[in-house]
């Protein structure tokens, strides 16, 4: 491990939380808030602690795949812990493992809330939370590595260990670029999302907030029934643009080229419509007696579809009361997630995809034992490299799943249905689960061990695996 | 498909089960029962279908996977028809989707019951559904291999397709040879158990009855409560007997040649050991204050440890009654099930341990990227293909778990837990799940849409996925 270059990185990153949490500070000063003091303060030492850390420039920028993956992962913690300060000092959440908790799954664009009372926050504290969400959806290494130029070389493996999802392809050659395209095809979304509010009579810290939480996936509400009480035109915009979130960000890059028909032959992008049309006609049909109209029933099937497929986790209506079939669909969803490349969490309908695809190529390999064929993925073949390392996460995904789980059973006071969706809720980046952590409720009442391993499961979830897991092994620590 | 060569597969495997209905229409004569009538026509029938069958000897025994597999697949749902009916003609299970359910849970030695009431049958009944577990358990094809002689060539497929596991390395080079070694030792196993049970003072129906879903790990009790109401000793024979049927077959291959060092060397079995020892000791901690000594908490958890990590399926207690962080390491052993080349489901030991080595290899690929490494397992290199087809396996087995709950639940009479539940028992070929299928209840309240899932699952279990997949691939049936 090349420490120098990893405190190096750190030290860029929380400068640039530091920068980003003058938001919160202003918006609280607008608001007259004294809790906008604790983020001048914690902006401050923020941005100080960053460029101590940056204080000896490594001699030589000599970068592995480990230093990347360990840059990764301890940037998203350390962010996370400065992220929570502000919580604790202000007060709005007195105890810093909840504040933590809250912060984390702010980041990972989980939305997952210890609060009992999300309207008892400052509005410093509520636009902090909502844009965690913003800044982890694309990812802050990324947007790092849109603003600051870098000597090139190293950044892909940062830019890789930080993205979600298996890329098939690259966008543009160089790092930096791609960065810059993400992030400006983010930011124009998100503005247009918030018009778009604004246009429908949502009062403006709403429609910032909720944008925020739109464009992340992420699904902090800034009230105690989620997005349940806003005006059914603001939610149905809501419902379009957390879909459009979990497109992958290449197809709007083909859109903004000359190939615009290349967006809509991606095999990805297209099953994801395919996916969430179904699933909207099945619920739809299947909770069509709970509503008075079946459009009522088919515009809250549409947002809760979309909510969870993207992983956003909004809420209109508690759907932990509705019947086991849309229940069962719902959290078959929570599996699938969003696209590769998207701002979404879950495995990602491409790797579910290949994953499809292998199964039919071993029953084909059964059945005539000696023909050699291969996996193709938007009409090209996918090296078995690529096969077998998804084959892998989905393994790995289900030891985590399955040991996470089985540490939340410790606590005798949740059934399993509570231990099983807490996990699938957090480790998907999606929010709410069923039952005792449904989508009207929240995760206060869990222990402290399960809450710090509902952590390091966003926290895998989002990273996708493997930067948190190589903390794990021994070797990577032998300095070299 | 050569249809010629699969008709006359299955005229095959239908005389020998037309000869094993013999069993349970003596002893149903000797209880002077009526129902042993059904059980000699049946055994009628059932030969002179099969002796039909086998009319028209094929010409040429040209063979290919296609073949194996359908024949396999095929042969265990003809044979469970078949073995079905005699509930059916004599009254005690009336209804044939019922009976149906009974015998596919029976010969995948699954062990799901749709009895409200087992005291109610006749003897007859009684030991045909424990003997199906014992023919099921080691395998009806494998079973005539073992007896009727074959030009060889073309059986090893047969055997391949039916025997459960990943093989590394072979027994012996002649499969009749392997398959008379493997029923020479279930059977003296068999033998052990009933005298020692006869010993202990067990009723000889009884120790013949459990002793074959004993070695079978199939789990039909004859009683209401189980095995609840037999002696601590009886019940402690039976745990040891579990366990050692889930043990992979070659072990006890070695020990009885030369080389018996060779047992204990095997990475699987020794996996298998540790990973029920420490179930064990777990369990034991979290039930020890609901009994009243620590002795019987032990003798209770070794039970029900051994029953489910084997697959048997025989409870002493309401293990649904546990609490939650018990519920979940059964719920994790379900999954796990037992070695591959016992008579145990589940994903098995040896698949599990390739998927965490598989898992700790890509974590260093990720570390080195350029490093190349291979999968050890019992010391020798395993070729990719192998470590692909395993990931692959892992995979199907999710899809095809994932869609059958989601069908159970559109049945809206049960919750998630039963519907979660009610296939791990069933896919896993255990029997008891959770909550509405727990160990003191059934499976006659499930839809019949339910039910025929659930069937499938069982058999696609026992045969691990793929032969019954096979059957919906439409390319295989056409003519050739």
């Amino acid at each position: 491990m090349h420490y120098h270059i990893v405190v190096y990185i750190l030290g860029m990153v929380l400068r640039v939380e530091g920068a980003l949490m003058l938001l919160p500070a202003i918006v609280g000063l607008m608001y007259g808030e004294h809790q906008a003091l604790s983020f001048f303060i914690m902006a401050a030492v923020t941005f100080a602690l960053g460029t101590v850390m940056m204080w000896k420039k490594p001699a030589k920028f000599v970068f592995y795949a480990r230093e990347a993956l360990v840059s990764v992962s301890l940037s998203w913690i350390l962010i996370s812990i400065m992220g929570a300060l502000p919580f604790v000092i202000n007060g709005d959440i007195p105890s810093f493992s909840n504040a933590l908790f809250e912060t984390i799954s702010g980041f990972t664009t989980t939305g997952a809330s210890i609060l009992d009372n999300v309207e008892g926050l400052s509005h410093a504290s509520l636009l902090w939370r909502s844009f965690t969400h913003w800044v982890g959806g694309m990812g802050v290494i990324v947007f790092m590595l849109a603003i600051v130029p870098m000597t090139s070389g190293y950044n892909a493996q940062l830019m890789r260990a930080e993205s979600p999802g298996p890329t098939f392809g690259k966008l543009v050659p160089k790092v930096r670029e791609s960065a810059k395209i993400l992030y400006t095809i983010y930011f124009g979304m998100t503005i247009v999302q918030i018009v778009l509010l604004l246009l429908a009579r949502m009062p403006i810290f709403d429609a910032f907030c909720l944008s925020f939480g739109t464009a992340g996936t992420g699904g902090f509400g800034i009230r105690n029934d989620s997005v349940g009480s806003y005006t059914m035109l603001q939610q149905g915009i809501i419902t379009v643009f957390m879909i459009l979130f979990g497109v992958n960000f290449n197809a709007y890059y083909y859109l903004t080229g000359r190939d615009k028909k290349q967006a809509f032959r991606m095999e990805e992008v297209r099953w994801y419509f395919i996916i969430i049309a179904v699933a909207i006609l099945l619920i739809t049909g299947n909770i069509a007696p709970m509503f008075d109209s079946v459009f009522k029933a088919f515009h809250h099937a549409a947002f809760q579809v979309g909510s969870i497929i993207t992983t956003t986790g909004y809420s209109t209506v508690d759907f932990d009361k509705w019947p086991e079939f849309s229940r069962g669909i719902l959290v078959l969803l929570m599996f699938i997630g969003a696209c590769a490349g998207s701002t979404g969490g879950g495995i990602k309908v491409s790797r579910v995809l290949v994953m499809v695809k292998a199964v039919a190529q071993q029953i084909r390999e059964y059945i005539h034992p000696h023909s050699v064929c291969c996996i193709e993925f938007d009409k090209k073949a996918v090296d078995k490299r690529t096969v077998k390392s998804i084959l892998v996460y989905l393994a790995v995904f289900i030891f985590i799943f399955v040991g996470s789980v089985f540490v939340l059973t410790i606590d005798p006071k949740w059934d399993l249905l509570t231990d099983f969706t807490a996990v699938a809720a957090t480790f998907n980046n999606i929010g709410p689960g069923l039952a005792g952590v449904g989508p009207m409720t929240n995760y206060n009442g869990l222990s402290l061990l399960s809450k710090y391993v509902l952590m390091f499961d966003m926290l895998a979830g989002r990273l996708e695996l493997y930067p948190m897991l190589v903390l794990f092994v021994p070797g990577i620590w032998k300095r070299r």
